[in-house]
């Protein structure tokens, strides 16, 4: 008797990531049933096997996994382009928006990045933000898989753009105890939800954002809940600069002496950590976001993912956040990732095509938590699953003897719009480009009208005056 | 009475690069008279002075000038992909398959690639290819502006796939004689064509490729007829290395000691240029084409733009060859190029998107020569021009106080797939996405039958067994 399925997706060049490579299969099909992978294989044989409710033609097209970020902060998206081309970025940039930053322009910005992302085939977000109300509705109903991280610091708020860059931050245990509280009870309410596509972890901002006692109690509450805690770690020398004035030492020191690397932690950014420190990190099999755009743009730095991959650590891509990077676009970090790597090697053999597309699928997947879930296409495997146009001028020709040029041509010349279709669980979010979850002009029109009211505020607010890219706007290079 | 024009484009953020900045209108409008640009301003200005034919409103659209490619290599975009994550690229990568791509398969990745670039924004492309039959034909009918440059070099036709790495190159001043021959035919043919829209530079290859008699005989054609010459000007170490064996120098002192510096040259490249080479270069008043993406793939280098520029040089971007780069996209190449430069100075400052911005467009075009014709909106330059739609998720919001957002989100965030609508000379060449003087579905499919009977006849060939791909491909990593 031949298994009914609902979805099968056929004759594609298909990319599962199983193995050590990226698992190629010509002409080939994935069964879907119920928001699973039942099967995958050749075309005729699967055709053969089932019996089938709908059939998606991937002639000409890739189809592989959902593409992973393993670290965003969407609400930002709403003030994309404001923190580039500066030293300082976060004061003497960044800052002076945040405090106009409403609950509302937040969640604008959320679903303008949901929708970036969507179109660009990313499937999986781990999101780090103040949980405002309705920001882990944007994700539910968006039918994106997200990893939320409700952000706990001890900084009192709008503090940051009137301190003086080098000051030592003032902590307040209120705000983080409250902070805390708030990540518990979001916990309760999200960790889980959705069928399980919404997942949280526990959020310090950073070790020099709260104090050693709380970031323990962080620690044994995400222990008794099982849960990850995704933190900066190392992320800047404002950071370190902060860590040694508080603490005397170095994040990567302090955080082993408190007992908090290990494989719970999803560390981001790395961006000073030596290499010592780096194999340190990796050695405790705590693993690594990299967010090679924006650390380039906001830091003009490789951050240390070689090093952490070669100590035998996992790292997931990044695309952080869109005033300083400005996208947030998985093709985006992969290229990057592969060229900047090249230059820092100064060896155009580092990091190849292949390497960064596990980066972006299964090796993403199992660095936040979730390898056995998603990542690669195959039996009993979450059905997130993008197809992609291999017709798109940028991405032709296909080659496929003696050497198969697809892999290194979705990531140096892809650019994410070539992502035709996107699934997660077995639902289509988009349909040859229309994201049939979202209203884009809705989302699209709101996203520029929130902006205009923050960009206003911060026009009216003395702090701007700070800002170091007033001189550019006064000079008429923006 | 009122002037009548063809074409008006109205409620831009126009964006006309006059100045030292962006030169940015709010509400922008250019009107355009057979093929050229007579008056930019403010669209209420602009509507009363004019009668007007067409309108194009550009609500929502940013307006620049075409972008320029400083440095391409057209044909080769038929085996986009085969070239790059591997140590010499040239030898164990393309030589392969060089000597396989018939007349018919070069036209096809010429076609392709002219069709990728004005999806892309690219309006000008100063090209580099051996002259077949047909290859000029493809930028007349598109009706983009080229500088085209036929390939001139002394090297026996199909060798580089055989001979070992280091080994001294054999040159044949016979071919050498019969390139020139050609390239002097071909500027009787096409030198100031299709109304001025295409002219021709002269290409000796590269100063290792040819005799320094031959190199000398090209400098005084080149004087003589009022030719720009475009040539690879220390490329990498394969080329110094086959300099000091067969003269005994480097190329910049070389090229210094037979008179060859001046601003009559193109010099693309640069990669291995120290940077006492590259002010020399600078200050000589020779141009620079600047390959970020490519040299960054195929070499894991930063050029020394910033040398150059910081010298006075000005600087061109050039998106150079497919199989390893793997695009050809002027958006790709402002970004690389201030991300890289930021990274090499490890400073975030270096490189601002406004100044990428200008070697895309005006500087661009002072460095291959056309400054007095395109490059920039003003009276009387050639309606070259693009709109790009900022309600692209990615591209959104677009803010305008206290700074404004749009060129850095264009260069760190734009693709190139946001641009809308491409004129040049005033002729639509793509409208709302729809190319109008090419057959998209045709080109991709030409291209696509001609890149698998070249790789079929590469995989006949015993010499693809060099290839060093092919252990990626047994890996099961492509």
């Amino acid at each position: 008797m031949t298994e009914t399925i609902d979805t099968l997706v056929t004759h594609a060049h298909l990319f599962s990531m199983q193995g050590q490579g990226v698992g190629y299969i010509h002409d080939g099909a994935v069964a879907i049933y119920q928001g699973r992978i039942v099967a995958i294989g050749s075309t005729s044989d699967l055709e053969a096997r089932f019996q089938i409710t709908e059939t998606i033609d991937a002639s000409g097209c890739a189809v592989l996994p959902g593409l992973i970020d393993a670290h965003m902060h969407t609400p930002w998206a709403v003030v994309r382009g404001v923190a580039q081309d500066v030293s300082n970025w976060m004061q003497m940039a960044l800052a002076p928006y945040s405090r106009h930053i409403t609950p509302e322009a937040a969640l604008a910005g959320t679903r303008l990045n949901v929708l970036e992302a969507i179109k660009a085939g990313t499937t999986t977000t781990v999101d780090f933000a103040k949980p405002n109300p309705g920001w882990a509705e944007v994700f539910e109903g968006a039918g994106v898989r997200a990893r939320l991280t409700p952000t706990i610091n001890a900084m009192p708020p709008g503090g940051m753009a009137g301190w003086k860059v080098g000051d030592i931050y003032p902590l307040d245990d209120d705000v983080g105890q409250g902070d805390i509280d708030t990540a518990m009870a979001f916990v309760s309410d999200w960790h889980c939800a959705a069928d399980g596509r919404i997942t949280v972890m526990l959020g310090p901002q950073a070790p020099d954002m709260i104090s050693g006692d709380q970031l323990l109690q962080i620690k044994r509450l995400a222990e008794r809940e099982g849960l990850m805690i995704h933190m900066h770690v190392a992320q800047g020398d404002r950071e370190i600069n902060q860590m040694i004035k508080r603490f005397g030492k170095r994040t990567p020191q302090y955080l082993d002496e408190i007992g908090y690397l290990d494989d719970q932690l999803l560390a981001v950014h790395l961006t000073e950590a030596t290499d010592a420190e780096t194999v340190l990190i990796a050695h405790s099999g705590a693993r690594m976001a990299l967010c090679s755009g924006s650390i380039g743009i906001i830091d003009g730095i490789v951050p240390p993912a070689r090093v952490f991959r070669e100590a035998g650590g996992l790292v997931g891509l990044g695309s952080d956040q869109a005033p300083g990077n400005n996208c947030n676009n998985i093709f985006n970090e992969m290229k990057l990732t592969a060229l900047f790597n090249k230059i820092k090697a100064r060896d155009p053999e580092v990091m190849p095509a292949w390497e960064v597309l596990r980066m972006a699928t299964i090796e993403g997947a199992q660095a936040i938590g979730l390898g056995d879930e998603i990542g690669s296409l195959e039996a009993g495997k979450q059905a997130d699953l993008i197809l992609i146009d291999l017709s798109a001028p940028n991405l032709t020709p296909a080659m496929d003897t003696p050497i198969r040029t697809i892999v290194p041509n979705l990531v140096y010349a892809g650019s994410g719009h070539e992502v035709k279709t996107v699934m997660v669980a077995g639902q289509i979010l988009m349909r040859d480009r229309q994201v049939l979850t979202m209203d884009e002009t809705v989302v699209q029109a709101e996203a520029q009208r929130q902006a205009e009211a923050v960009s206003l505020r911060v026009a009216a607010d003395p702090v701007h005056k700070k800002m170091a890219l007033l001189t550019a706007m006064e000079a008429g290079q923006l």
